[in-house]
């Protein structure tokens, strides 16, 4: 057995990483956010400049914590780890991007889940007409710029969008979204509500106009469930 | 082990209603109405001022009879019991005010179902353009009021909507749907049918003018409804 | 045990339908045609005056061949045999009166499936505008007259819509689906077909004007569909 | 056992295809795209003049790889073969005229998947507004002639539509989707998201006007991912 680079604490917390993001991958799957191998979620190793990501091209089937590529905080892989001999996810650059400007976040999950990406086609927000997502979002979800893949540009929308916003999600226009959560766990939570949300308030719409929520009201809904909602050590924490 | 502060009935019952309360979370899931950790189950204890409800922020996946909070009529967890060291769900005030105020309820069933929750955040009830629906719930589907969580009103409106009303569904508006039923399973069985019935007329009216029902024929297939579909034992009783 | 009141033949024709009609009401909830005890198949007993269908309220998890109910054709209970102490299903009267009327027919199927339901409150029929459509059911899938239940006005009104028609299915207005076939299987596979033409009929409308399919074209579809298709011993006979 | 009219290389070429083309229908009942027997997969036998496809009018769950039929590139089954006492798919001429023409082909689908439906009804094509559209298809996905069935009509559809075309993915008019790939498994994957695009194009234009993708945007989008997606040996090889 070859020595490791890291400390034995970083390396247990990287097992514990690479498990749960496997895992949360199938929750993607459970509740139909991607097809075929679309899809990624990333979590960020505590206490290290360390994250764990999807590799490219994989069936959803076929990912364990082991397959899963270590990855610097600029997106490089790291040799020698299990999973070095694969290529990350082609988002690796967008979820690297977000670990570096944003060192609140833990978890990075992106999808084309169908409803959030009819919104992104329009490049249009959706509006907060139902307390549940006053709760969770905390107001509209908004858009992110046009963006595509090859440089900084996905993670630097990503970033501007949603630096200072309530929301843990955003739609990058013409593409899908991305959510972001102090655990991996949460932004899978924000991803599914996020979809759950467009169906919802699209299949409103369709059918007349909206009742909107009062500002107000949406700010108070907001604060409580940031502060009593869930157990002590409930699922973002 | 300690003694009980309740008769063996009491105990038996208790654990006949943690038992049902858990298996029928399970048909929240099986039928596509919740996500996450989203809606919530209630049964009350027959022949005790008490009910049983999901703990809040937990998975389904998780939920057991054993993690269930029992509650008294206000509200509160019963200490010492199982499940009493986790919060209840946020929406337990609501529960308890309906149990508190419909002596004749024995089940509540909250969640964010797709397509009720359009009808919700338009603040529009169902016309009864379906004959099941007229078995069912006697007409259309009532709207609640605009409440946020945080004291009585959103129990107070369930109770304002659906007392002496056929519906045992009630939409509160921006918000989503809440059953009733003479039992947990009973409410569960409105809350399946409800969105059922919110996604066809939706479907129906996407496409061209609805056809009503005359008054007269939605009298009488509830009445017969009430009186002679199923099996002399049948799931409502 | 007691002597049976039928013939070894008969006998073994009756548990053959058993079998058969309990697995296919496990296909509707399969193609998610039915929820909760809503829906019903019935199957003809071959050689016999009879015919078995679901029972009333119950289940389709708890559905058995033992307790389908069998019926004579004229809807009443067999007494004595498996079944018999529970009620059919509340639609028994239209199936047995189908089966009574249209001796060809060896299944009846009914959902409430939301697509067909859909077109149903509107009393319009799906209009015939993609091939496999004109292969299953050689046109347009018509609309019976608003009928309800507690008289044979409901198996009348599929009589006359179906009798001499193309279609094995018929969209009873304000109500849903009926269809009918040469076997219970034939009839489930209707069901199954009219609700997937409904959902894509429905989708390409909502978006657009349909292109028609020319009448001599729906002609040679269905002609030769009848005749070609499957294996010599397919799922139709 | 009889001696082979197959070399043994050749032998084992055929065993690998079935397996992979059995295994390759279980993906289309995954992801929602075919209901009853409706729906088909081949694969062509490498080093041969020779493809695997379905059985006509057989369920999924029955489908084995000796079930499954061989046949020469005119369409007419290898006989003495396992599967060989079945016919073919209806939809196999077409299959076999792809085949012929395009020896870069190495499978073909075909699926009467909802949404592709829908805009094959209108004899519409999808607009490419969508990155991941733009990733897959290289542009909007064409829409192919009406033809019926009976002679090599589709076929030389699909081949007119797709040859020299970016897109694996035609929409045959008011029939459904054809799909074409290096492998049956490419096939099968251009089939999945061909209907995801579909669903949710006709989702984002249902609520509001769409928001192109520049050409070059589009055009650098799919030279990117034709070239540095997935894994060396990615699911396209």
């Amino acid at each position: 057995m070859s020595a490791s680079r890291f400390s034995p604490e970083v390396e247990a917390a990287i097992r514990e990483v690479r498990a749960e993001v496997a895992r949360l991958h199938a929750e993607l799957v459970r509740y139909g956010l991607v097809v075929w191998t679309g899809g990624n979620v990333s979590g960020r190793v505590p206490g290290a400049d360390l994250f764990v990501i999807k590799p490219s091209g994989v069936s959803y089937d076929e990912i364990t914590p082991e397959n899963l590529v270590l990855c610097e905080l600029d997106g490089t892989v790291v040799p020698g780890t299990p999973g070095s001999e694969r290529n990350p996810s082609s988002d690796t650059a967008a979820h690297a991007y977000v670990y570096r400007h944003m060192p609140e976040v833990g978890g990075v999950v992106h999808t084309h889940s169908s409803y959030a990406v009819a919104w992104a086609a329009r490049g249009e927000e959706i509006p907060c007409v139902i307390t549940g997502m006053a709760d969770e979002f905390g107001g509209p979800v908004p858009v992110g710029p046009f963006a595509i893949i090859g440089d900084d540009s996905i993670g630097r929308g990503i970033v501007e969008t949603l630096r200072g916003h309530r929301s843990r999600a955003v739609l990058m226009q013409n593409h899908g979204p991305f959510t972001i959560g102090v655990t991996a766990k949460d932004a899978v939570k924000a991803a599914v509500l996020l979809e759950d949300v467009a169906r919802s308030v699209h299949l409103a719409r369709e059918a007349g106009p909206l009742i909107p929520i009062p500002q107000d009201d949406i700010d108070r809904l907001y604060a409580r469930y940031q502060n009593v909602y869930g157990q002590a050590e409930d699922d973002r924490r």
